[in-house]
């Protein structure tokens, strides 16, 4: 049925607008037009197990953490026109803090740049170009557990009376870490000053790069950092900060989480990723896939679902055609990552089409010729976006799934619409190896009879509403986003008198 | 599920209990006995384009909106007792008002009867006649536009200042239309003078003929008058006459206007029309029939859907039989016609089996020798009158889905049910060409384990009710409305003292 349009605030209204692109910034680009033999020179790269290797030549080289290539935030900065140009309108990044790695995930400082990335200046000089441009900036925080070399675990193991208590610790010396790895303790979240070193004080980790710019944080294993942790830091850190967007990872169903309500405005939506892949490797039928739709729908309601982050692959996954097997079946994943409700966050060079296995394989340096690029799924990310920023529905739009409704196809169907009459579209993805033809009823109001419906991919046959129902004609892997066409010269379908 | 009942208000109820009558008033009846020869020869048929016809020889003339033969409202007050006997309660006429056409939809004047069909005083016999008969009569009104030879129209092209903003003007001179059609310049809604004539004022056209006795009203193109509009009108006119039944029109799905509130008591429910035409067409399967009943329920919320009217073909549509093909296929739409939630509209000549493709086939007049009628249809017409009558579940009970939990049939199947205990229905309706065998579990409190089933049509086998679930055994292409039956002298089934 169709749901009550629910009141959008401007808050979700703006999340649920962008395009967010994951940058891993060792292996996106060097600042300053250096090649990374002159940018590997400097200092910060002087470490004992650092490989320095160069841009373009990605053979692989253990220990894989400490391979190097020179990749840092002033390079981000100088290639935002390319962002642009495809039209993401905001940043990803994983972690950007002081730590020995490349990855950074074991970050020893989480109040200093690594100088490696060109320390704070450079992450200013990049607010202050993403800003200009209206693009937003996302950091990345672990608030679960810390290195076994931060400077508060080493104390805390010396004996340290002001941080032992910081971490578990058992009888017999070993302490709680996450999944058995020692080199990971988990923080003591039970101890308020832990939790006000965080995110409670003014100069706490989450608050302190808020302050200096950045604009949200996502922040690692939700299912571990708890509910009501969430639930205070949104409430400390929102009311000083109210246009903050506070994301959780939680690799799996996060109904709960929004439930529970008052934690954060989004999640990474492993949920749909999951039924997605697993659809198009024919692991799910589409029963399954229109369910998983709808049950996000259901669980996370209007404004949560719209603004977690719908994901194919990054920097701990394969990359997206190594995935799926074929540049063709990426293409149908990414429309369906940009059609189903949420903020589409890209990997960097899933544009370009490059391909790889799991970590590390999945973060090779960024392609920067353009003779390296598949142009066709380029042009497709490129089409995909402007279409998406050109259709409010697509942006914020609630959903109604339809697919199931089609039992002897095997289809995803679903109504993206907003409060607008007409403001609405029709996503068909039809996975089947034969074609879909059917006549499908639309529980939806304010697509009048006889409304024009155009593919806005313009691959599908044109169409058009008949009584509310709208008769479907696509060929097998195929898709379409239908949209409404005015086709009257003297006469709106959609008129200004109808909006409530 | 089961819905929890919802207490309904007394209009509800009473409108619910309806089962309204559509006249094309042209070609329904002649009053006082005339032929079409001695009819026609009244002044009001001298029109230059008029061809006059005998009542017995319907062949199609053009221009089809000036064929005549003599139908009035003296005519319609002349059969009464043909539709009192039939078991209709209300009649709902297509438009009155004065106009050079047989169709009426071009007024050239809202505030006068049109001289063919008898002017005001052969509307004032009727009205006596129906209420004499505790039967209500609904009007046909058009707010979103007009004809271009209504005197408003002419005086704004004229440059009337009165009048000029009633209509909107392009900078060429040319008009907003609806749907390009220059014949029907649109009404300026957002200009106040024009919602103080059409109905915010106690002598608009709305409020005036309310006052003269006609109890309802039926909008055409609710999609252009728009939702606020309607809103306001039902304030305003609802102030004023509490008991006025103010219906829509859409063709489709109707849940923004019921979502919205307070506009609209009941729309046309095309919706259902249209899934029901689909599903004995073949065109959809059972399990979008099951949603389609589904989701108005949940989309019109129970009131609304009750006061929404059933029609199956219209003036404006080929008739029953012709659509569906066959008098068998007729007999059950109708069948679903008056089990599903709403009121069923029966459009002349239907109950009688008259055939006849789109405009103008669909409006040939009345036959009114019964050695023309197919009594079989009659007789189905009639007993579904009655049933409904007799079953207060089909009247105004709430409406629970079952049909999509057979999916190896394809059956609809749903339960109407009010808050009395045991008044409850089990409509099953199998299209399937295979028997319908199956054990359906019923999620509904008051048919109580032993409680015996036997079809009001008779044509089922009995069966019962043993703890909550009910062995159905349907012929293919056969159908059961299942009541319950009090099977003991001495023992009720459903207590006076379970009514809560």
């Amino acid at each position: 049925m169709t749901t009550t349009p629910t009141p959008l605030d401007a808050f979700t209204r703006h999340t649920a607008s962008q395009v967010v692109y994951q940058i891993f910034p060792e292996r996106f680009a060097i600042g300053g037009g250096l090649g990374s033999a002159d940018k590997l020179a400097s200092p910060a790269y002087d470490l004992p197990q650092a490989h320095k290797c160069d841009w373009n030549d990605s053979t692989l080289q253990q220990p894989w953490g400490h391979q190097f290539f020179g990749g840092d935030l002033d390079g981000i900065t100088d290639k935002l026109d390319y962002l642009a140009d495809l039209g993401v309108t905001g940043v990803y990044l994983t972690p950007i803090f002081a730590s020995p790695s490349n990855h950074k995930y074991d970050a020893t400082d989480f109040f200093q740049i690594d100088p490696m990335f060109g320390g704070e200046a450079a992450l200013q000089r990049l607010i202050a170009a993403l800003h200009a441009r209206h693009m937003g900036l996302t950091l990345d925080a672990v608030l679960n557990h810390v290195s076994d070399q931060h400077p508060w675990f080493l104390a805390a193991q010396a004996g340290d009376a002001a941080t032992r208590d910081w971490f578990t610790w058992q009888a017999d010396g070993s302490y709680q870490c996450w999944q058995d790895f020692s080199s990971m303790p988990e923080l003591n979240l039970a101890n308020p000053a832990v939790r006000d070193v965080l995110y409670r004080q003014r100069d706490s980790v989450v608050q302190h790069w808020l302050e200096q710019g950045v604009d949200n944080w996502r922040f690692d294993v939700a299912q571990d950092v708890g509910i009501p942790v969430a639930q205070e830091m949104r409430a400390i850190v929102g009311a000083r900060f109210p246009n903050a967007g506070l994301l959780g990872e939680l690799n799996g169903f996060s109904g709960a989480w929004f439930q529970a309500g008052g934690g954060y405005q989004g999640m990474m939506n492993y949920w749909y990723r999951t039924a997605l892949l697993a659809w198009l490797a024919g692991d799910i039928d589409a029963v399954q896939m229109n369910h998983a739709l709808r049950d996000a729908r259901a669980g996370y309601d209007l404004p949560g679902l719209l603004c977690s982050w719908n994901m194919l692959s990054s920097h701990d996954t394969p990359r997206l055609i190594t995935t799926v097997g074929s540049a063709e079946k990426a293409r149908l994943a990414m429309l369906m990552q940009f059609t189903m409700p949420g903020v589409p966050l890209v990997y960097y060079g899933e544009e370009i089409g490059m391909e790889g296995g799991a970590d590390p394989d999945c973060r090779r340096p960024m392609r920067w010729n353009a003779a390296d690029w598949n142009t066709t799924q380029r042009d497709w990310v490129k089409r995909l976006i402007a279409m998406r920023q050109a259709n409010a529905a697509l942006q914020y739009g609630d959903v109604t799934v339809l697919g199931d409704r089609l039992p002897h196809s095997n289809a995803l169907v679903f109504l993206r619409h907003t409060e607008v009459p007409g403001e609405a579209a029709l996503v068909v993805i039809n996975l089947g190896d034969e074609p879909l033809n059917a006549l499908l009823l639309l529980p939806y109001s304010h697509w009048y009879d006889g409304v024009p419906l155009h593919d806005a991919l313009g691959a599908a046959p044109d169409t058009k509403v008949q009584a509310a129902s709208v008769r479907l004609n696509l060929a097998p892997h195929s898709s379409a986003v239908y949209q409404a066409v005015e086709p009257y010269t003297r006469y709106n379908f959609f008129k200004a008198r109808n909006r409530i």
